[in-house]
């Protein structure tokens, strides 16, 4: 069970290139995703209504899909526009289901929900990700677990003691408490490390060899969206240091019950040089598949032993817990709603 | 759910050359098909009753097949001869079911459904491969799908402009309107295409290059025996031309609900040089081949997604529209019967 | 379903070298077995109550237990003994189920029932694994199959001759009638061939090269202890022949309904040398490779076809029937007791 009523990153603009025709599952259906001739993205079901084959297996032709098993013809809205051999409209059953989409925040993102309701003012807020003063790095990932494992995941940040000991984790992240709080369905999760031993990633990047002053705020807004504040400034500094400051920003898109689609970028505010850039990129995406390789295997043990309505909660789960009863008092409503 | 009182084809000859065991799951039961020392094919269920062992995994003696877990030997009638370190003779509990078999047009045909009903004469015409005047090739192929998309699949040959663009299909094919009859419980798909280019694979086979007139006529019986007639003359040629004339022999035969055996043969009343038929072979198989890719991928997505029960049709479903009635009408008087 | 109040092989004491956490399912729960500083070896079920990480993918601390994914710790007693950032004891929901386990005849037992049932006396009888006057070869394999096909593979012998044909079979094996006997929950099947040719491999082990009197004895214990008494003698020979006598000691542990785990030992009690106790160890290895080909070929078809609960029964299964109904009835015992 997903909430359908909010906007889920579909793509990076990068996958669109070339008139790509990109089929991905979300939420558990079939869309198929492109860009027009005049720039717009467009998002419908990826199966022809006809005998089910994947219209993303399909060709182009301008901004025409046609299905190459026999051929029928949609355009970007799903509207079906020709039936080989068959003369007239073509009957309204063979339309395509459309969704909205919108381009903000360079990242495509869509809404699987009632399409009244599509508004783009809900769009979380990645303006970082678009942002002269900051310079991002992102990609795209796939996990085999469930969307909500690698929310925990990002929202209580203690793990990175263990599971990125040689990277950004130290017992520092760990031994401190975090406060958690919740505003509506707002979570926020903050956690001050004053004093503390810089990480090896942050000593490689900038060259921080005595304690720094730490700090992580994470916030979650349903279903997935995941914003992680993060700054660091050494404790004592002869000269003067704007510190290292980036943001993470999380958008999960559940793909089914037992994988989930990853969009991560991240943006900072300080060296924009190029081989930074690169250290930024590398550096994320090696701890983020880090925590693939934990969550996959989580997953594993859900799949086999009846556990995880049995979890046993600690302090630091505090935000987590928050974020999964949001998740599950607005699936209840969306549930009525129906 | 399958028919049961009908032929299958379960083998082709060769694959029982050698004095081979073929172990082959039909209608989902496991079945050993071997050719005796006088010639005759039998069939039996692959199953030792004994503890489960598949008999073809086992070893012959003369006619006699001994299961190599335990021992036990069993005729070609499916009677146990005899149980190691056991006298007498073997308990009937120990009989192993036979199908009745038949070998005709060059293919082993065998009879799931009640013995008693199991008339040779109800095998499907296929003598185009086994006659002097036509030229066969033909061959076995596997696919991962319900056995009713590959007959969907050859009844509406729309699909040869779009999935063998390359080599036989051209747009006359897809544009021309097809008209299918019903008698009884044979469909029949009539296509008549005067004056349409020849497609590539005519060209390199006949040299053809004006239009041709070609016509296709489709022969549907249940369960799943398909025969095409396929002609094609020059329309207008200064030398007297007999044509390209071929059949298609289809005969399916369901592995299980999901996967399904193919047994085609092309015979042709043309040119028959080594050479053209070594070009029919690879042409052939080439096109089964990109059918199989598409139906393969068709049925992962009905394996996903609940559709199929609401496939929107258009006017070239018509045959196999009626075809998949006749199923439907058949397994009902079927299960009736039991 | 497994018979829970029993002992069973969990591992060898190799695998626990080097400080090893070896995580291993055993009766479909997962498992954690480590060998503690003082030498002790303890179990535990292998996930963290937290967020149901695997405790084998974590790491040692002295005999602690740390969780690689949030940092919580436990003893080797099963008890949470910290959680990071938290202070006091840790609640007591955070307990991890502890099993008994001892080491005997060289191996790791483990009872996966009521910890109070468990007593040390039940462990089956495999001294001649740990005797100086034997001389063992062993190893661990693992099967795709349910734990009975297994067993009953070992009580029924008389497969030799076909499965084992070129090692250690004879159709004095499978001609040769066998006794079968139940006393109480103990099944004993005999067999006596005299004056039958050595099977290859005796030929190879001891040059044998008329015939011999050869005898098989084979104890079951439920739920799947298996010990076979194995004894060759030359029938006649000048010279006097302690004869050829080993056991071989079958410790049968269902992993899953469909996988099981194999511990076996073949002690011998002649020629000590090295070399023929390499050969007893590729000899036997190769012998349970055949069997295991068989066995899980026959998984295949019984999760295919719904055989199995109408098995035929020959003679020569006496002793695994009694071996089956002797586990039907504990289990309805241990259902009863719960």
């Amino acid at each position: 069970m997903f909430l359908r009523n909010y906007w889920y990153v579909a793509a990076m603009p990068q996958e669109l290139e070339n008139g790509a025709l990109l089929g991905r599952w979300i939420l558990d259906e079939p869309v198929l995703i492109y860009r027009t001739a005049d720039g717009e993205v467009t998002a419908m079901r990826d199966i022809c209504p006809h005998r089910s084959a994947r219209l993303s297996a399909g060709e182009r032709d301008g901004d025409t899909v046609r299905c190459l098993y026999h051929g029928l013809e949609f355009g970007p809205d799903g509207t079906c526009l020709r039936v080989p051999a068959q003369d007239g409209t073509p009957p309204n059953g063979l339309r395509v289901q459309s969704y909205p989409v919108a381009e903000k925040w360079r990242l495509i993102w869509i809404w699987m929900g009632a399409p009244e309701l599509a508004d783009e003012n809900l769009i979380p807020d990645f303006h970082w990700n678009d942002d002269p003063d900051w310079f991002p790095v992102g990609d795209y990932m796939h996990l085999d677990c469930h969307y909500q494992l690698l929310a925990d995941n990002l929202i209580d940040l203690s793990h990175e003691a263990y599971v990125h000991r040689g990277t950004i984790g130290t017992d520092a992240v760990s031994e401190t408490p975090a406060t958690a709080r919740l505003d509506g369905e707002h979570v926020t999760v903050e956690r001050i490390m004053p004093g503390c031993p810089a990480p090896p990633f942050y000593r490689k990047l900038k060259g921080y060899d005595g304690t720094i002053d730490r700090m992580h705020r994470i916030h979650f807004d349903p279903p997935a969206t995941i914003m992680i504040e993060s700054k660091s400034t050494p404790t004592s500094s002869a000269e003067p240091d704007d510190g290292l400051e980036y943001r993470v920003l999380c958008a999960i898109t559940p793909e089914s019950e037992l994988s989930t689609h990853f969009f991560w970028a991240v943006p900072r505010n300080f060296n924009p040089e190029r081989q930074v850039t690169e250290m930024m990129y590398q550096g994320s995406k090696a701890v983020f598949e880090e925590d693939i390789d934990v969550l996959n295997r989580q997953q594993e043990v859900l799949n086999r032993v009846a556990t995880g309505s049995d979890w046993q909660n600690i302090n630091s789960d505090a935000g987590s817990v928050y974020a999964r009863r949001v998740i599950e008092k607005l699936l209840t409503t969306e549930a009525q709603a129906e």
